[in-house]
C-alpha cells in the first residue's frame, strides 16, 4: 500500500510519511487537552495553552517562504567536518540518508540517517501535561568515534498572537528572558500579567551553551536553516530584555560506534516559576518518556475502541477505526481555531460547528459532550437563536444573525441522548445569554419557535446574514430582510421531528403532536414552493426570486436542499429519487460531489460573498466536503448503496493516499474542500482538519452506510452498502456494553435487514434494545431481499 | 566621514551605504504623494497605495528571519556557469564583489558587481505616478561575451494587509492573475471590487518566461535566496487562480565585454486594466527613466531648499539642510501608518501626532499643511475635544479619551499662520465631526475650554485615558477619573497664550485679555500644586498622590514636566534653571535625555503601560526621542546654548553615523527611542523614521537653537548656540522673500543679539519684519553681550 508520499500502517495506528517534502505539511495534534502542539512532518508548527490567540507559546509564520517555518528543531552537528543538518529535516533541508515520519495518535516520531548518525526525535504531549517532550535518540551507525553537538531551537511567541505579528512599537520592547540549570524562561508580559510563562528545558543533559535573543543564535541575517550559533559551534549565553526570545540550547554527545545516546528536551507552560524545575525533572530518563508515550497510546486506543469496523475495503477500516475518529476529537477540542489555514486568532468555538463536531465523538466520551453542550446553550438568546461562537478562554459569545446556529442544538442534544440514554438531561436547568435559565428542553423549543415565527414572504425561515453556507448573503445587498433559506426550512422539519419524539419519550403527547404539526406544515410549504421541478432551490433572495434554480445560467443546482429534503424528510419519494438524481447527474464527480454547478463566473452582489470566489473553489462550486456525507446519507435513505459508497470513498482520505500529488493536504484527515471541476486544479485539497467533515463524515459512514445507528431505546442496525460485499463486521460500545455486530449479506442487497439475532436469540425489527448491563453481546444480522418491517 | 556602514554625500543629498549586512535594515521612501513604496539598502520592503492597510500592493513579512524578506528582487544568473546572484543582495545574499547603496530622496541607487557583471538598480516614483519603476543597469566588466538571465520578482499582498496574513480560510482562494505583453496582473479582489488592481511589466525587453503563482517560481519548498525557476533557468508561465499570485519575469540578456544594456520594470497600481498598457508603455527607455529621477531631484531640492544653514558642524548642515526635512516630509505624509516597525494596518493619521508633523513640514508647503490642519480640526467634536486618529482613505476619526490632543491644533494653527501670515484662517469655517462648522478661531476656543473645564481635583486638567505620553495611564486601574496631567496643565498655559496673541492680531481685546488670565491662573494653581522643590512633579494619580516626585523610589523626575514648564512660561526664572538642571544632573546621559529615572523596576497598575516595558525601554526610563528637543527648546530659552546643543548632538543622527553598529538604526533620520542608561543595550535605537523626533528637532534646532522663527509680523532671530562658535549662515524662504541670513559671534555668547541689519539698514530689536516683496534679502545678525531688548 506504499504509495509516492506515506502510507498507513494500521497495526500501529500510525500514518508513516517516507519523503519530508510533503506537497503541503502533513500535520499532527498533539495533546488532547488544554495544550495543544501542532507539528507537522518536518517538525513545523507551534504550541498554545487553552487558547490559540491569547496563549500561543511558540511562534509560527503562516504563509511563509520557505512554507511551514517556525517549529521545535534539533541541529545535529559534527564537531570535526563541521557539518550539520536537522533530525527532522527541516529547517536545514539537508539531502538525508533516510527520512520517516510517523504520526500517531497523539504522537509524532521523526528519524534520519545523515552521515553514519540515526536519529530519532519523539514529540508528544504527556497525558495531564501542559508541556511537550522531544526524545532525541542517537545512535552512532558509523565506524568512527563521533563528536557531535545538539542544537535546540524555539522562537517563542510574545502570547497574544495577534499582537505577536502587527504591534512592533510594542512587542520589540516586552520580550524578557532568563536561564537557570539548562532550563530557558520566557518570561514575556510575566512582568504585567504575574500568572502564565513558557519554559524549553533540558532535562537529561548538561548544556554547554544556550541562546535567548533570536539574533545572537541565528546571526543577524541568519536564518533558521543555517544559524550563526550552529555554524560557529557555541551559543552566546543571550539574555533577551526586548526583540524577539528564543530557546535555544547546545548539548554535547560523545558516540562510540553503535552507541546510543538520548537527549531530552520539555517545552512548557507555567503559571509559577517555582513550578518549573520539579516538572521538569520529571522527564529526566528516556524510560519515564516511554512510559508516558505506552499511557498516551492507551488512551487513544480506549477512546476509539467504542466503534471499529472490519470490512472488504481497508481504507474505509483505515478511517473509521482509527483517524476519522481521531479527527473527530480533534475537531471537537479546537473546533476551528487553529491547524494550518485557520491563523489561531480569529474563531472561538463555533455554535454550529460545535454542535456539529459533537456528533462524530460522542461515542467517544459522553462526560465531554454534554458539558459542551451545555456550554453552547449558555450563550443562547432567550429569543431562542445564539450567538455564532463563543470564546474557549471567557466562554463569552460573540457574532449573531446566522439563521441555522440555534437548530443545530437540537440535533446534537438528540444525538447525546440517543448515546447515552440521558434523558434527564433535557430537564436539567441550563441558563441563557443574560443568565436565565430554564430547562434544555425549553431551550430546544426556543430555537425551533425562533425559526417558526421568523420567515419570510413565501412562509420559510429567514435567511439572515446566512444560513450553514456562511457566504450564502442574500440580504446585504438590498438590506431588506426578506431573503428566505429552503436549507432551514428542512433543517425546520427535521428538528421538529426530532423535538416531537423527544416530547414523546418525555411524556409530553400535546407538544409531540404540535411538533409533527409543525413539520407538516413546513413540509407543505416546502414543496410547494421551493420545488424546481428536478431538485428544490436553494434559497429566495431579498426580491423573492428564487436561488438554484434551472431558471438561472449560474448556480442552478445546489446540493444543500437537495440532501436535507430526503435527510428531512421533506420529499416524498419520487422526489427525493428526482432530486438526488440531479444531484449525481449535475453535481458529483471522481473527486466528490460539488455544492453547486454552474460555477459563478462573475460577482453578484446580490448572492453576497459565495461569489467573491473564483469558480471552483470554496462555496463558489469546490467540492465542499462538510455537505458530502449529507448526500451519501440522503443516498442510504433511499437505499442506494452503490451510490453512497461511491461517493464516500471520492472524499474518503486514504483513498486519496493513491493521489496524493494532487489532493495535496494529508491523506489521513478530511479537508474542507477540494477543487471542483470548474478549477484548473480539480481534484486538489485544501484546508484540512478543522472541519465539519470529520463529524458528519463518520456519522456517514458509521451510522448510515454501515448503519449502526444509536436510537432511544436502543441500537439500529440499517446498513446500506455496495450490493457486491459479503458482509462486514462492527464493534460497537453502547451505554455500557460492548456490541459484536457481524453483517451478512448473502443476497447482495444494498438495504435491508431480514434478521437480527442479539445472542443467539431474533429480535423483532432492526433494533438492537440497549442492554445496560455492561456485558458483552453478539448480534448477527442478516441482509436480504425480505427485509423485516422497521 | 566614512564610517563601518556608510557616509553622507552631501553633493548628492545621498547617504552611501557601503556593506549591505547593516544592522537593523536601513530604510527609504520613495513617493511623495498617493503611492508610496518602502525600500531598505537590500531592496527590501513594500509598496501600497494611500492607505498601509487597504491597499498595500507588496507582502512583506515583518518579523522575519532572515531578516527583511519580501522586497523588489533582482535575480541575475549566468546561463553558462549557472551561477546567479541577487543586484540587491537580499536575497541570495551572495558575496558580492562590491556593494554601494545610495538613498536619495525620493530614490534608492543599489550597485553591485559580481563574476565581472556590474550592475546598477535605480529604484524611484516618478512624480504625480501611482506607480514605481526599476531601472536595472548591467554592464559586462569582464573579458568574455556573457549570456545572462534576469529574473524578477515581487510576491503580491491581497490588498487588506491585516487579512492578508490572518484568514487562510479566505484568501488562499481569492488570488486571481492575468498575463499579457510582459505585464503581469494582479487581479485579486477585482472579481467584487472592480476598481483596483496591480500590475508588474517588463516595460523596454522582450520577456522570454513569467510567472504568477508562487510555488511554480520558488518551488514548493523554495526560497527566495534560491528559487527553482532561477536554478532552473525558466519560469513557468503561471496562471494564479487561488494561492499566492506573485510577478517574476526572466529576461534574457547578451553582453559582449564592455556593453552595458538596461531592463526596466514598472510595478503600479491602477484601477482599470485598459488603462495599464499605455502608462507601461511611457516608460520604455532609460532617457524618460533618466528625466524623471531628474525631476525628482528638482522637486526635492526645491522643497528642502527653504531652509538651509552652514555651520561650522557638518551634522548639523546635513541633517538640517536635507534629512531632517527629507524626514519631516515622511512623517507628515503617513504619520504613525507604515514603517518597518509600524505594520501598516492600525493606526491612522494622528490627531496629536498629525498636528506636530506639520511643525517641522509648514515651511516647505503650507498649502498642505492648511488642508491637514482642516481635515484635523474636522474631526474634532463640537465639545473641544477630538478623535485620537482618523482613516486616511475615509477621513473619518476614531479613538477618543485622550487629555492632549485637541492642544496641539492651536500649536499647528499659530505655527502655520506665522509662517504664511494667512490670518483670515482663522476666520474660515471649518467642520466638526458633527458636520456642524464654526470658524477655525472657535475651534481653538472649544479646545481651550475643553481643558479649562475638565479638571481636577488640583484644579489640573484631567489626564484621561492619556495625555503625550500615552503609556501614563493613571485611571484604568482604579477607574476614578480623578488623575491629572501637569503636562496637560503646561500646554494649556502655551496655548493660552498663543491664543491671547491669536485674538490680540485678530483685533479681540476681551479675548486676549481672558486668555492672559487663563494663562495666568493655570501658571499659579501649577507652581501651587506641582513643584516637588527640585523640578515639577509629572502628574497626579487617581489617588491624588503625584506622579514624578523624589519621594517614590521609582520614576522620580520625568522630563516632559521640566522642558515644558519652561517652554509655557509656568516656571519663574529660578525654577526653570532649577528644573533643567534636575534635567541635567538625572536625566542626560551620552545618548540623549532619558524619559524618567529611575526606570519603573515592577509593574504599577496604577501607572499603566508604562510600566509593562523593562527599565530603560520605551516610555520606562528609554531616551525618547520626541521630548529631547522640548529640553533643547528650554536651554535656549534659558540662554544656555551649549546645554543645548550638547543634547542636540547627542541624538542627531549623523552624529551616531560612528557608533552606528550600537545605534542599529538609519543614522540619516530621527528614531523614537534610544535605549537607556537601565537598559543593557543602552544606545541602541529603535523605530526610526515615523516619528515626531522628526519634526520636534527640526523646530529646536531651525527655530530656537540657530533662532530663526517665524512670528505673526516677520521672523524673529534669536540664536542661541554653542559660546564657540563663530557664527553661521541661514537662508531662510519666508512669505515668498528669501532671506540670506549671516549670523556673527565675536563675543563668544550663547545667546543675545546685539545687531540686526537688513538689506544694509539696521533694525531695531531682532524681529525681520515680513517684507513680503518676493525679492531677496540680506540679513546681517551680530550677537554679543550688549543685546538688544527684545
Amino acid at each position: 500500500m506504499k504509495t509516492q508520499y506515506g502510507f498507513f500502517d494500521n497495526d500501529s495506528k500510525e500514518y508513516v510519511i517516507k519523503r519530508p517534502d510533503t506537497p503541503l505539511p502533513w500535520i499532527n495534534y498533539l495533546g488532547a487537552d488544554e495544550y495543544c502542539a501542532m507539528i507537522s512532518n518536518t517538525a513545523g508548527g507551534y504550541s498554545f495553552y487553552k487558547d490559540a490567540r491569547e496563549r500561543r507559546i511558540l511562534r509560527y509564520r503562516y504563509n511563509n517562504v520557505p512554507m511551514d517555518r517556525g517549529g521545535r528543531y534539533l541541529y545535529i552537528k559534527d564537531s570535526k567536518s563541521k557539518d550539520f543538518w536537522s533530525a527532522t529535516w527541516q529547517p536545514t533541508m539537508s539531502d538525508l540518508d533516510e527520512y520517516e515520519c510517523r504520526h500517531g495518535l497523539g504522537y509524532t516520531k521523526i528519524s534520519a540517517e545523515y552521515s553514519g548518525i540515526s536519529s530519532e526525535v519523539t514529540y508528544l504531549v504527556p497525558l495531564g501535561e501542559n508541556l511537550e517532550v522531544w526524545m532525541l535518540k542517537l545512535k552512532n551507525s558509523s565506524k568512527k568515534k563521533r563528536e557531535l553537538s545538539v542544537f535546540s531551537f524555539v522562537e517563542f511567541c510574545l502570547w497574544d498572537a495577534l499582537n505577536d505579528m502587527t504591534d512592533y512599537q510594542y512587542n520589540l520592547n516586552i520580550g524578557e528572558t532568563s536561564y537557570e540549570d539548562g532550563t530557558i524562561y520566557h518570561l514575556s508580559r510575566f512582568r504585567v500579567e504575574g500568572n502564565y510563562l513558557a519554559y524549553f528545558a533540558c532535562s537529561n543533559s548538561k548544556v554547554s551553551s544556550f541562546d535567548s535573543q533570536r539574533r545572537d543564535f541565528l546571526g543577524n541575517y541568519g536564518s533558521m536553516s543555517a544559524p550563526e550559533a550552529v555554524i560557529k559551534g557555541k551559543c552566546k549565553n543571550s539574555i533577551a530584555c526586548g526583540w524577539s526570545p528564543v530557546g535555544a540550547h547546545q548539548v554535547k554527545v560523545k558516540l562510540a560506534p553503535k552507541e546510543e545516546k538520548t537527549v531530552i528536551f520539555v517545552l512548557g507552560y507555567a503559571e509559577k516559576p517555582s513550578d518549573v524545575p520539579k516538572t521538569v525533572k520529571k522527564y529526566k530518563d528516556a524510560e519515564k518518556v516511554e512510559e508516558e508515550l505506552g499511557k498516551l497510546k492507551e488512551f487513544w486506543s480506549k477512546n476509539i475502541s467504542k466503534y471499529s469496523v472490519e470490512t472488504e475495503d481497508d481504507d474505509v477500516n483505515t478511517m473509521v477505526n482509527i483517524w476519522n475518529q481521531y479527527q473527530c476529537r480533534t475537531t471537537f477540542n479546537w473546533s476551528r481555531s487553529a491547524s494550518y489555514y485557520e491563523a489561531g486568532i480569529g474563531r472561538g468555538m463555533g455554535f454550529r460547528d460545535s454542535n456539529q463536531d459533537t456528533l462524530g465523538f460522542v461515542h467517544q466520551i459522553q462526560g465531554k459532550v454534554k458539558q459542551r453542550i451545555i456550554d453552547l446553550a449558555s450563550t443562547q438568546f432567550e429569543e431562542g437563536d445564539a450567538y455564532h461562537q463563543y470564546s474557549p478562554l471567557t466562554k463569552k459569545g460573540n457574532g449573531r444573525g446566522y439563521s441555522d446556529d440555534h437548530l443545530w442544538l437540537i440535533l446534537s442534544t438528540a444525538s447525546y441522548i440517543k448515546e447515552s440514554g440521558d434523558i434527564d438531561f433535557l430537564f436539567e436547568e441550563v441558563p441563557y445569554d443574560t443568565g436565565n435559565k430554564s430547562t434544555m428542553y425549553e431551550h430546544l423549543e426556543r430555537a425551533i419557535n425562533y425559526s417558526v415565527t421568523h420567515v419570510g414572504p413565501h412562509g420559510l425561515p429567514l435567511i439572515g446574514f446566512a444560513d450553514w453556507n456562511d457566504c450564502l448573503n442574500l440580504t446585504i445587498d438590498k438590506g431588506k430582510n426578506k431573503a428566505e433559506s429552503v436549507m432551514v426550512a428542512m433543517m425546520l422539519v427535521a428538528a421538529a421531528r426530532e423535538m416531537a419524539r423527544l416530547a414523546e419519550i418525555s411524556g409530553k403527547t400535546a407538544d409531540s403532536t404540535k411538533y409533527v404539526e409543525i413539520a407538516k406544515s413546513m413540509s407543505e410549504q416546502i414543496n410547494k414552493e421551493a420545488w424546481d421541478g428536478a431538485w428544490y432551490v436553494r434559497a429566495f433572495d431579498d426580491d423573492e426570486k428564487p436561488v438554484g434554480t434551472s431558471k438561472s445560467k449560474e448556480g442552478q443546482i445546489y446540493l444543500e436542499t437537495q440532501a436535507w429534503a430526503v435527510m428531512s424528510g421533506v420529499a416524498d419519494d419520487a422526489r427525493a429519487k428526482k432530486c438526488m438524481d440531479s444531484v449525481k447527474k449535475m453535481l458529483a464527480t471522481e473527486h466528490g460531489v460539488m455544492i453547486l454547478q454552474p460555477s459563478y463566473d462573475k460577482f453578484h452582489p446580490e448572492l453576497g460573498s459565495i461569489t467573491v470566489y473564483p469558480p471552483g473553489l470554496k462555496e463558489n462550486g469546490a467540492i465542499f466536503c462538510h455537505p458530502n456525507p449529507w448526500a451519501m446519507i440522503a443516498e442510504t435513505i433511499l437505499g442506494r448503496g452503490d451510490n453512497a459508497f461511491k461517493y464516500y470513498k471520492a472524499i474518503l482520505p486514504a483513498a486519496r493516499n493513491k493521489i496524493a500529488g494532487l489532493h495535496k493536504v494529508e491523506p489521513y484527515v478530511y479537508c474542507q474542500m477540494i477543487a471542483g471541476a470548474d478549477h484548473k486544479d480539480f481534484g486538489e485539497g485544501k484546508n484540512s482538519w478543522l472541519t465539519g467533515s470529520g463529524s458528519w463524515n463518520f456519522v456517514a459512514i458509521s451510522q448510515w452506510i454501515l448503519g449502526v445507528r444509536p436510537d432511544y431505546k436502543g441500537l439500529i442496525v440499517d446498513p446500506c452498502v455496495p450490493k457486491e460485499w459479503d458482509g462486514f463486521e462492527v464493534k460497537r460500545t453502547f451505554r455500557g456494553c460492548d456490541y459484536y455486530i457481524t453483517v451478512r449479506n448473502p443476497d447482495h442487497v444494498s438495504k435491508g435487514v431480514s434478521s437480527v439475532t442479539v445472542d443467539g436469540v431474533k429480535v423483532g425489527g432492526n433494533l438492537i434494545p440497549a442492554m445496560n448491563d455492561k456485558k458483552e453481546h453478539h448480534v448477527e444480522v442478516i441482509m436480504g431481499k425480505n427485509s423485516q418491517p422497521k
